[in-house]
């Protein structure tokens, strides 16, 4: 049981690749969204025959439950440096829990340098305490991923803090601390962590994904990953939510963006 | 000669859209990748049967070129809410420009607030000079579309700010101060400026388009745009550029973020 084993896919005789939802990565009862991409971004970068996820979107469809699954490929464009490749990923009744588009290529391109940011400042991964589920909200996810804030970071400690704003680690915890994580792994990292929303003072109940897109800038350095999430504009009924990821050698590998529904509570 | 009118496409017998890539709206040649967006979602748009784009991600794989034009479209989920859509946009040799995907629905819905931002300060509409092209960049889209930067915005002006940052006004040109941009116009103003990273002190002589995905948050109020576009990270061969709109009344109305390479110029 690990992100590994949990997110392998296999081709299928008719075409695409069979995956299984494995049971224990969900949130009450639905699987991470950040889970579900992994595994189908796994099936659409060996369909691309690239080495890594450069820029992956996804749309969610409907909440995946465990039990098999199928990843439909199709590349759009096999190119000289990249390759484009759209997807959908259907549950065991066949019906569709996302639809995808991504283009694979490699991180060995050269170019010119230019960084404004760094790293969220966070006390070290040691002092940070691992979120748990409670059994106000049970979640097998949080057994499968290992998330840790900032203890002044809001809302968990039960006060919000008021700002689109929430840091802190991830890693898997069946990695020691010398493992790196994989491009794959950032899919999740993007997506592992509660709702920003929560820390501010509008009612927000759940905040369903309708799309993630995720940029990979870089295979993260060995260690847990620094994540930072923000979100600026909770406006008509939706909201933006942002993650950057940064690895042990102090640099950006991940960014993303997600749309998302914030249904009045 | 408008955006509306440069931009329609047609239900096609055997299925899809036909479009029409037409004359004067490129940048050395190739026409602009917001244009093509724009007329590749108005077949999206039309074909999901929705009122708006929400959230719509291109990934650009050939330069388009004047001529006829295709837009195959799939409905992937027509939902209670909302209905995604997938689609490919083929120029008169037949051969792909873009891949796309995207989910449209309406503006109506209603929840929570929380704007954690302003529109980029600017001198008045008229106060600022309307960028046009140059002998040393031919460019026919600088006549398509009306976008005028603030005087001290750096590299135009002959000097780069070294911030990774510009800022404007965006409109068309046919357009009075009354009319309102729809949010197909906005496909355009999230692509309509020169690549921030001018702004910086790198070597990058052209930055072609990746992928761009553009949220859209809400109708424009009537009157000319409020653009502010950043870079953050240009890194391994590749950058991120993000935009921000915001409407005559102050309204933040899409936000996009689009992965570009920047080869070694």
């Amino acid at each position: 049981m690990s992100f590994e084993s949990d997110t392998q896919v296999s081709p299928a005789e008719a075409g695409g690749y069979d995956a299984v939802i494995h049971d224990g990565w969900d949130i009450g009862g639905n699987a991470n969204g950040g889970y579900l991409l992994a595994m189908a971004v796994r099936a659409m970068l060996a369909a691309s025959e690239r080495d890594d996820p450069l820029t992956v979107t996804a749309h969610y469809l409907r909440p995946g439950r465990p039990g098999p699954a199928h990843v439909d490929t199709e590349v759009v464009k096999a190119g000289k440096s990249f390759t484009t490749v759209r997807a959908a990923m259907a549950g065991s009744d066949g019906r569709l829990l996302m639809s995808l588009l991504g283009t694979f290529g490699g991180h060995d391109l050269d170019g010119p340098e230019f960084v404004d940011g760094a790293p969220p400042e966070l006390p070290g991964f040691e002092e940070c305490a691992r979120m748990r589920p409670t059994g106000d909200f049970p979640s097998g996810f949080g057994d499968r991923v290992d998330t840790r804030f900032a203890p002044d970071e809001g809302f968990m400690s039960g006060v919000k803090s008021g700002k689109g704003r929430l840091s802190g680690w991830f890693t898997f915890p069946e990695l020691d601390s010398e493992a790196a994580i994989d491009p794959l792994g950032l899919m999740v990292a993007t997506d592992a962590f509660p709702p920003v929303v929560f820390n501010l003072d509008v009612p927000a109940a759940w905040v369903p994904t309708v799309e993630l897109t995720v940029h990979v800038r870089a295979r993260p350095a060995p260690g847990p990953l620094r994540c930072l999430f923000t979100t600026r504009f909770v406006t008509g009924g939706f909201l933006e939510e942002e993650s950057e990821v940064w690895d042990g050698a102090g640099r950006m590998v991940a960014q993303s963006r997600q749309l998302a529904l914030v249904p009045r509570a």
